[in-house]
């Protein structure tokens, strides 16, 4: 049993890094055999949720239209997993060149993702990313550090 | 195998019922045991992270000083157990009467809970409440619908 869950997390902290290099390069078609067709995704932007690969695809290059080069980090990933279903979470930073030619100094994210193990794979099949916000003014925080 | 899925998501769908009802009576001492002693959230509001059981309550605590009735609904609670571990998901409304006197019409937020089940009994251990934000203007988008 140790063992077995030892071997899910490498897998699914695999599918984490695929994720990052995916992001880094930009790489559509790396990106979305991570996901299960049937994904409900509460992104960073609009709107509430993006359900299905194809949904949480366009919401990518949404991104890679504002980054050039976008540079993703994970910290402190923390994975807990049973059978075929695990959570994982971190706070991750985006930063980059963006395509307008200025480079964002970048801003920390929450990052929450679900897996099922489906056909022998870890898919996320849920995910969650986001920012706090200021309700007085009604603004996101974006200088926030961890 | 499918009839314990059908029971653990049914005390798993009880559980998110007694975060209702913890929410809606102000209830801080019947949602602590809800929680993992050492759950990580990320919340609506600031900091990045609350961490530990008594983080969460503080924030509760906040909650509770800007509504006087809070309302809370869970719409399309969909959850995925295995083994000891779980996660749903959900878009959940808030609004009600507040201390200063008025009333909140309401903004729709997006839920994520991550439960283990320790001791015979499903506990969050990661949650995860979150809107959009429009990257423009910077704001968060609180009048989205579903």
């Amino acid at each position: 049993m140790a063992t077995q869950h030892a071997t899910d997390e490498a897998a699914i902290r695999q599918q984490v890094d695929n994720l990052i290099d995916g992001i880094r390069a930009r790489d559509l078609d790396g990106l979305k055999p991570l996901y299960a067709t049937d994904i409900v995704s509460f992104d960073v932007q609009p709107p509430l949720q993006h359900v299905g690969a194809e949904a949480k695809m366009k919401n990518w290059v949404d991104v890679f239209t504002i980054y050039e080069e976008p540079h993703y980090e994970v910290h402190d990933l923390t994975i807990t997993v049973d059978g075929d279903v695990a959570f994982a979470h971190s706070l991750n930073r985006l930063s980059g060149r963006l395509t307008n030619g200025t480079t964002a100094s970048g801003f920390w994210v929450r990052f929450t993702a679900c897996f099922r193990k489906l056909d022998g794979k870890w898919l996320i099949a849920h995910d969650h990313v986001s920012l706090p916000l200021d309700f007085e003014s009604g603004k996101a925080l974006m200088d926030l550090e961890p």
